[in-house]
């Protein structure tokens, strides 16, 4: 998977003492977003921009801020945050990777 | 710093549990970059072809396989690696930003 005629951005964002380490890119269309990968652990996300987590390899799963409900994501399906919301992401196993796309 | 038009690969590349992690970027002619980041560590990569690698912020040293020299590298500046050989980087402190090139 690939994103073609966008502009990337050199210095990564280190998370959780880079537990999780992100490249963001532009489009064409000026959306931005993120290439990420997340080592094994749990993690809590804000947001401010409402976001689609899309899940390209690996696996996780996701408890959204004012829920109790534990998901489930597997490589190819993907998931939604509201804006000035969170969520707290867990990776067992093997690094997660994803594209974070801010809406 | 960036780079546009290019095509940016959503898989990251991890190495060394995660200690470094970086994302490939394609130029419009074809070029490979990975845009990486490289936590506190000591590290060996080997090279299969030559490389420029750019540190652009944070700084790290290294010493090219062969040789007894460390060198210290402060973000801005640059080394290279020669083909089919390798090199030990070093990081302290803050993570390390780089740019690969591939000759």
């Amino acid at each position: 998977m690939e994103f073609s005629n966008v502009t990337a951005l050199v210095k990564g964002n280190v998370y959780f003492d880079g537990k999780v380490i992100s490249h963001a890119i532009l489009t064409a269309e000026g959306a931005k977003k993120t290439l990420g990968v997340i080592l094994p652990g749990e993690y809590h996300f804000g947001t401010e921009a409402a976001e689609i987590m899309e899940i390209v390899e690996g696996s996780c799963s996701y408890v959204l801020d004012g829920s109790e409900e534990s998901v489930a994501v597997a490589a190819g399906s993907s998931f939604q945050v509201p804006a000035n919301s969170g969520f707290t992401i867990t990776v067992d196993g093997e690094p997660c990777h994803y594209v974070c796309s801010f809406l």
